[in-house]
């Protein structure tokens, strides 16, 4: 095993969170090509040439670390929602700077280290991996904007002065990325270490039900085409539907309603809502989504409604490679014996896009109460050390 | 029977229609104290004196035209939504006016005429009759405030010098409006008159499910507290409880809906909702009441979620008045035999608050395909004129 220093580890990830340090609790507010961001990823770079390393940003600001000739990849984001935890991305950062650093002062095998750049999706989806990975074109990412107009050509400029070319990606053997959970499997069961089996695929697209607008106290409840109650009919149905289908993983949101008119005196005469599900089986994936295609049709005619839909969302599941999970697998059973799981991650991260470029495979640490993207995010130290060692007996065995 | 002018009539109501017109169809836009309203009003006093009626304006901008003596009051309001239609309340004031006008120049029976102020509830609701009926207190409806900012105080100044004191409701034995019926009974029936015979009773309330916001990807759905579904759930349950309860006219309405955080990724962690249901008997008001609380505790309880409810509004029935609805239904079986109905009012009127002084009656003609406070709110000619028939009927029985 790689002698992966624990107090160095611990002291370099609280070091990390000052930057952008929120003032309540332990969070960060270290949003993508905010000044905390860029201060973060220079911070990141000194310690990566400290520990031997050549630092290098990519056009978009993804910062590596890089050995010479070829190495195993290892690392996750630095930066952070507007309303951040520590951990989330960071804690893959600094594992694999300590992991690489630790490899290196003992002769061990050689590791390179990456942050990605707004992973967060202040303008895209996991934005920094999946223009390095090919899933989104530079020129098609520099028309993004953020909430408040800014686009992601204007914003990448804050790395301009640093900026190299894009890292290639064939002098890397695999990618191993370690993540707080940001759910509450492990720390419901006490486990310490979750050994990712897949990334589950996404599916989101909006929903259109259009009826008629009304009058609240004129018109019967039997001449109606009431668009919330369209919609309430649709959500018990899929509920019902569903059950043949889905397993105790899977999962499906209505997280956003927007009402027309939306007042309390007007029958509503429109919603568009909606409707997200994942899954780690393309084929369950598909056949959720002929669920929602048949109930939406069947409730907008037998309610005399127009349907329409939005573009869909459509991001498939990513299976973990054997030899990098086995690896992982047998790092969990030396350092948390019988402690440890296998598990889907419910939530997207770079390692999807990385997976289309080399071997990948994800490590979990517990998330306190199942928190995440919250200040009050948190993991048990005890819990942060376990996850660098699994993540040094897995680097170990390259 | 009062000879009533039928072309005369309808010249006023295009006239009428002309001030303040939308440019739309037949639409106009003649919101409570806008200039529209003011010239509109100015025009009506003009109308009231040149009929032989003494025209007076109250504080808050509701004009009468006023015999001596003892008379019948009729009326509606001269005020429209912002985007308006012609006929609403306005039909009904010019209706009052020919009436009134035939009954003097025939010797007929002495009749009263009114327009109420901002019935359309842009400070209040039913405002200009709520206080004239002591339903609503001057000094508090002059705190409140339309969307702008501008408060009731301020914006009746555009009376000011117009206005002299409220009148004294004792010199009217009676009240009776002309409505449309804003709804799509008598379209669909191709009935040509609705003698009212109650005007529901609205109750209206905000309810608040707080669950536990969450990130749509990492949560199981069975550890969830999900506050869409516990509104779905909700509104399922009391479709389904109120089967027992419910007469055909009883309606009820979820027209507003706020989730938050409203995003398709994350489990929304609360809900407020508006819950509005109307029914003419205070008793099935209540029961329905009773079934709402008792499901949002249940379904809160059920998926361990905090309730909470907003202030609640209510609005009783109000029955009309047997003598004055007699006299309307000996008109409309005189007008349109076998063609008319008796129907309550799903809809408030300026009846509602006038109910509190003396007697009230009203009656509907149809609206064009239900359409009310759209510029393509329409009736046909034949059916406007059979309702001012009906009206001068009813005058000449007093």
């Amino acid at each position: 095993m790689i002698p992966v220093n624990a107090d160095r580890f611990l002291a370099d990830l609280h070091h990390l969170r000052s930057i952008g340090a929120a003032g309540v609790g332990k969070g960060v507010v270290r949003p993508a090509y905010t000044e905390a961001d860029i201060e973060a990823r220079k911070w990141l770079a000194e310690q990566m040439r400290a520990a031997g390393l050549t630092p290098h940003f990519d056009p978009v600001g993804n910062l590596f670390g890089l050995t010479e000739g070829p190495s195993l990849l290892m690392g996750s984001h630095s930066d952070s929602q507007p309303e951040g935890g520590w951990l989330d991305g960071a804690l893959g950062v600094i594992a694999a700077l300590e992991v690489a650093r630790a490899s290196r002062e003992a002769g061990g095998p050689p590791i390179s280290v990456v942050s990605f750049e707004d992973e967060e999706g202040r303008f895209g989806v996991t934005t920094g991996s999946a223009i390095w990975s090919g899933n989104l074109a530079l020129d098609k990412a520099d028309t993004l904007s953020d909430h408040g107009g800014l686009t992601f050509a204007e914003a990448r400029t804050a790395f301009a002065d640093l900026a190299g070319d894009f890292v290639d990606p064939s002098r890397f053997t695999g990618f191993v990325e370690m993540h707080i959970e940001q759910g509450p499997t492990l720390d419901t069961s006490g486990e310490q270490i979750g050994v990712v089996t897949d990334i589950v695929g996404i599916r989101d697209m909006r929903i259109t039900m259009e009826g008629q607008q009304n009058h609240a106290g004129t018109t019967p409840i039997h001449l109606r085409k009431d668009a919330f109650q369209a919609l309430s009919a649709f959500s018990t149905a899929i509920n019902d539907r569903f059950r043949n289908v889905v397993t105790p993983s899977t999962v499906w949101t209505i997280g956003h309603v927007s009402l027309h008119p939306n007042a309390s005196s007007i029958v509503p005469g429109k919603v568009t809502f909606s409707m997200q599900w994942r899954d780690g089986e393309i084929d369950r994936l598909g056949r959720m989504e002929q669920i929602i295609r048949d109930t939406a049709e069947e409730i907008a005619k037998a309610r005399g409604m127009t349907l329409s839909y939005g573009p869909m969302l459509g991001l498939d599941p990513v299976k973990m490679d054997e030899t990098l999970r086995a690896a992982l697998s047998k790092g969990a059973e030396t350092v948390a014996p019988g402690n440890w799981r296998n598990m889907p991650s419910g939530a997207l991260h770079d390692a999807t896009n990385v997976s289309k470029l080399m071997p990948v495979a994800m490590l979990f640490v517990p998330s306190i109460n199942g928190i995440s993207h919250d200040f009050a995010e948190d993991t048990a130290e005890v819990d942060l050390v376990a996850g660098l060692k699994v993540l040094a007996h897995a680097a170990a065995q390259q």
